[in-house]
């Protein structure tokens, strides 16, 4: 059988299809959550007829939660591999990944958040692929993080811990920041976080 | 006019009718999130009957929301109140917090998570009564553990900054436990941020 994705002149139509439907349902879903958003809304927003919708998502919405956390999951990768190459620590790193996360919030309203968590929190239960998607996301960021702390003399272990631990810290940091719609909440966290890594001691009476 | 809720006889019924339908909701909210959790299952499971529902909110499910989040936030106030009545240190009250959560985490399969957490991702953007639960939630959390932090001697900004902060780090931590459905990830993330608050100091190589 031949896919017809697989055929040149689809391809580029088909694979636009699909990522569009993708980056409507990530924005969506990272605004107002998974369960809030229907199918409709997203195949409105995405621009894309309905009846290839199952073709390319044959696991239905659920498969676009598990890809909307990829696509998240890759967006601050890619935010925090380029912040890794011109910053020099790991503390320097958290800084910059906070800052850019905060605008994101400032200028959407309070609307954008994390793209990853409120998916995970809404799907982890009750789907083994949403939380596989969504800990290979936390992993990945958490592991730009630890190259740092190698390279500043930690061992493995220690890095690991103390990446997945700043990485918790910024997630929760924003959680708390749209609550209270106040952006600074992320990024004096951070500022905590990062004199942690970069000096290891906690910044007393600034 | 009198109101029928405040006449004697009428009001355990009808205030047990009111705290069974939040309880009910606080529960599937926090497993599963608000908008996947329909007005029926909440009903079926509180037992409430669906005439009174309007009367006790009158907001309809939205209601609900806000008074899910405020149980949550009382129940985890409680949580960190006994606890501190037992604990010396901001650090061995981070410490208590997560066990306990972690515990819960384990008991529920990993479905019983912050009760405060998903409901504020789903709704903070649109809701301001919700936001402003969320917040007073994570607001109470933190002044129990700035209450630790000004004892052993900090001044109230730097106590304020450092218990918000430590909150942040357990939220993320819950979070990212979830997705990869390992508490250790809430006691580790604790360990470091209680020797952090106590000692002023980060761990190495443990």
């Amino acid at each position: 059988m031949v896919n017809s994705e697989r055929q040149g002149i689809m391809m580029p139509r088909t694979t636009t299809a699909r990522g569009d439907a993708i980056a409507a349902a990530a924005d969506l879903f990272r605004r107002q959550g998974y369960a809030a958003t229907g199918l409709e809304t997203i195949l409105a927003a995405s621009g894309a007829p309905k009846g290839s919708f199952y073709h390319h998502f044959p696991g239905g919405k659920e498969d676009l939660a598990v890809e909307a956390v990829r696509l998240g999951g890759r967006q601050i990768a890619e935010r925090l591999e380029h912040a890794a190459a011109v910053t020099a620590t790991a503390g320097a790193l958290v800084t910059a990944a906070a800052a850019a996360q905060a605008a994101d919030l400032r200028e959407s309203g309070y609307e954008l958040g994390c793209p990853v968590a409120t998916v995970t929190l809404e799907l982890a239960g009750r789907s083994d692929e949403v939380a596989g998607a969504s800990q290979s996301a936390f992993d990945c960021w958490a592991e730009s993080l630890a190259g740092k702390l190698r390279a500043a003399g930690r061992t493995d272990a220690e890095a690991a811990r103390l990446a997945r631990w700043a990485i918790a810290n910024l997630e929760g940091a924003l959680l708390l920041a749209r609550a209270a719609r106040d952006a600074s909440i992320v990024t004096e966290a951070a500022e905590i976080t990062a004199r942690v890594l970069d000096e290891g001691t906690a910044p007393r009476d600034q």
